[in-house]
């Protein structure tokens, strides 16, 4: 008497959600110190001091009828205006606009772009691991989700299986770097390899394949680490872009959909993202916040606890003796299980009161994933934690 | 090679939107003084100054991590208890928080709603005329829409036509009271009438029948009306409430869906309902909003200037001649075009600087709407026009 589709999508909550409440249950029993938490992605650090007083100046300053008014559905015009000039300027790369679609956050700019390019029976290419919510989105078109898995050690693309799995029914691909959750950025190498592939497949089967860059943490990378930026490799490129960990607002939903200029029928598309919005019920972005990040754009939240607890957990964790995958950017560190069972390892290292989510949700096997956006003491203070947790493996092979 | 079906939707802009941008280009070409824009229900009063006040209180004593953070999908728990203490309280209704999730707005209610509720191949019945994006939101689960036309000149709810529409492929009936276009409030013995017809159809049918009730516009009511609270009078009822008209807020996207504890299945409903939410790509309502509505709940914008300007409206275009819709909420006169197309009247209303919606929008034809959340001088000003326009009618006649 339901849409059994949905009811199950919403029963079955995800495992991080999972291991989220059990945390909060474990804190309450042996206090919160005590419990190793690292199962969500939500940011730890507080958003950029000018993004609350901007907020605050708005509220203090503006008319609130024209304020918390309805925008024009992509977006207020200056606001597009804005993000367009700052692309432009910080990435050399051209942009309109007119092809800039104000969101709620990433998700929703995932849906609209996904929702605009395919169609049932097309398919789009991910590479695994991947955020578990692609393949809920791209299903929800009545596409197909083909999955390309990375190559260990170092999750770079296997552009061989890659190559195969571009067919002429892939309509999109989809991009995701710095990446949740291995943290790998995609090289500017990787990414010309990719590019050139696809502009291959795109002439083989004489028709264009639209390129998905999810980027919610481009900002977040340590050291010098390039992370170049798509439309600049590519022309059937759309960036899904998110302020939510750039400047830690991940509960205010805001972000934007920005299509590339030199995409082929890029109007079209943009067209099709408008009708996707309406389609899912999007009537514009909160209107508060598009004034606030418009006046925010490539200021960020202070990353440096992230780097720290990177550099504390990736060197402690391989000296312990773990296998990781480096991570250059986002706020994720990839162990790989002690044992071949993900779930199992999870379970087990929960006697320590470590919180690590299994991979098998990110559909890739064998690993857990550290989300390391957590307080640095909590880190400094779960060392011995994993240590024990190896020792305990060690004990048993013996 | 895109979605057609997303690309038509967002190329067909509305009509009203259409109307919106003449009417700008008006405004520039003659003075914004002398264009009398009733287009858009887009409120003219500002938010309740406890609004603005609580959301400054909480950027500048609320830790930001927290307050911008993810809260859980249905929302954040103390938001949901003070709605569903509100609504408990308020309408004298049984609410529970488990049962109450938050959303962008209530185009992102009615979009969850629907999809939770609807298959391919099932029917919702609606009453015309009505809001166009029902029409949207409900093919796109796959399910048609059934229209149910009002009965003229009051549009009341024809209950034999009614009646006729239900059949067992009827999942889902919406009643959006007070009305857009027509300003109509469904009364407590309609109301009565519509759930007794349907609870003898679910007899019939063997299935439940979901009511929706989209009420954005529950509080704008004009002397004693009496709004009946719908879960009061029938139990497979679920609420669409947005408090962008209340609390003057359109733009930042914050409304909730409460579906009633004494609906059959109603926990299976509210997991599909956040199904569709995931499915949507609709992680949580935006979190500074969700604070700040919990602590205004009764509360509303004033809307003494829309009061005004129905009174100067409703009495002035009777005595003028014309058949109108007496309004008992919203803020939207519907108004019979002096001539049967209503597109056609809408273009001549135009040499008067009238921007008046035609009501082949809203599936229903020979009207206008008129919105009248606009300055009380605008209306006003507006006065010798209408009497213009139907004096230009009269001349043709003679």
């Amino acid at each position: 008497m339901v849409n059994e589709k949905m009811r199950r999508l919403g029963a079955n909550r995800s495992v991080i959600r999972d291991l989220f409440e059990y945390a909060n249950a474990r804190r309450k029993e042996i206090g919160a110190e005590n419990v190793f938490d690292f199962s969500l992605g939500n940011p730890s650090v507080p958003t950029h001091e000018d993004v609350t007083a901007r907020m605050i100046s708005l509220l203090q300053n503006q008319p609130p009828a024209s304020l918390h008014g309805y925008t024009s559905a992509p977006g207020a015009a200056e606001v597009r205006q804005a993000i367009a000039a700052y692309i432009a300027n910080a990435y050399s790369a051209e942009c309109s606009p007119e092809l800039i679609y104000l969101t709620c956050g990433a998700a929703a700019a995932l849906v609209c772009a996904l929702s605009a390019l395919l169609c049932a029976e097309d398919e789009a290419v991910v590479f695994a691991p991947f955020f578990p919510e692609y393949r809920v989105f791209i299903e929800n078109t009545g596409a197909k989700l083909v999955c390309v898995p990375c190559k260990e050690p170092d999750f770079s693309i296997d552009f061989t299986s890659f190559s195969k799995a571009v067919t002429n029914k892939t309509r999109v691909v989809i991009v995701n770097s710095p990446n949740n959750p291995t943290g790998k950025v995609i090289t500017e190498e990787e990414l010309k390899t990719l590019c050139a592939i696809l502009k291959q497949k795109e002439r083989e089967y004489g028709a264009p394949i639209y390129l998905i860059s999810d980027e919610p943490y481009r900002e977040i990378v340590y050291g010098n680490v390039f992370v170049p930026y798509v439309p600049r490799y590519y022309n059937n490129a759309a960036v899904c872009y998110s302020f939510s960990k750039s400047l830690s607002l991940p509960g205010e939903r805001i972000g934007y959909i920005s299509v590339s200029p030199r995409a082929q029928n890029a109007a079209a598309v943009f067209e099709a993202i408008c009708g996707a919005g309406r389609a899912h019920g999007y009537v514009c972005a909160p209107s508060l916040l598009q004034f606030t990040v418009a006046e925010c754009l490539g200021k960020t939240a202070d990353f440096s606890s992230y780097k720290i607890n990177r550099d504390l957990l990736y060197s402690y964790l391989c000296e312990t003796g773990y296998d990781c995958v480096r991570p250059d950017g986002a706020f994720y560190l990839f162990v790989k299980a002690l044992e071949k069972d993900a779930k199992a390892f999870s379970e087990r290292a929960k006697k320590y009161e470590l919180i690590l989510v299994p991979s098998d949700d990110f559909y890739y096997p064998g690993y857990v994933r550290i989300s390391y956006c957590v307080p640095i003491d909590t880190v400094r203070r779960s060392l011995p934690a994993f240590k024990a947790l190896m020792e305990d493996y060690a004990r048993e092979k013996r």
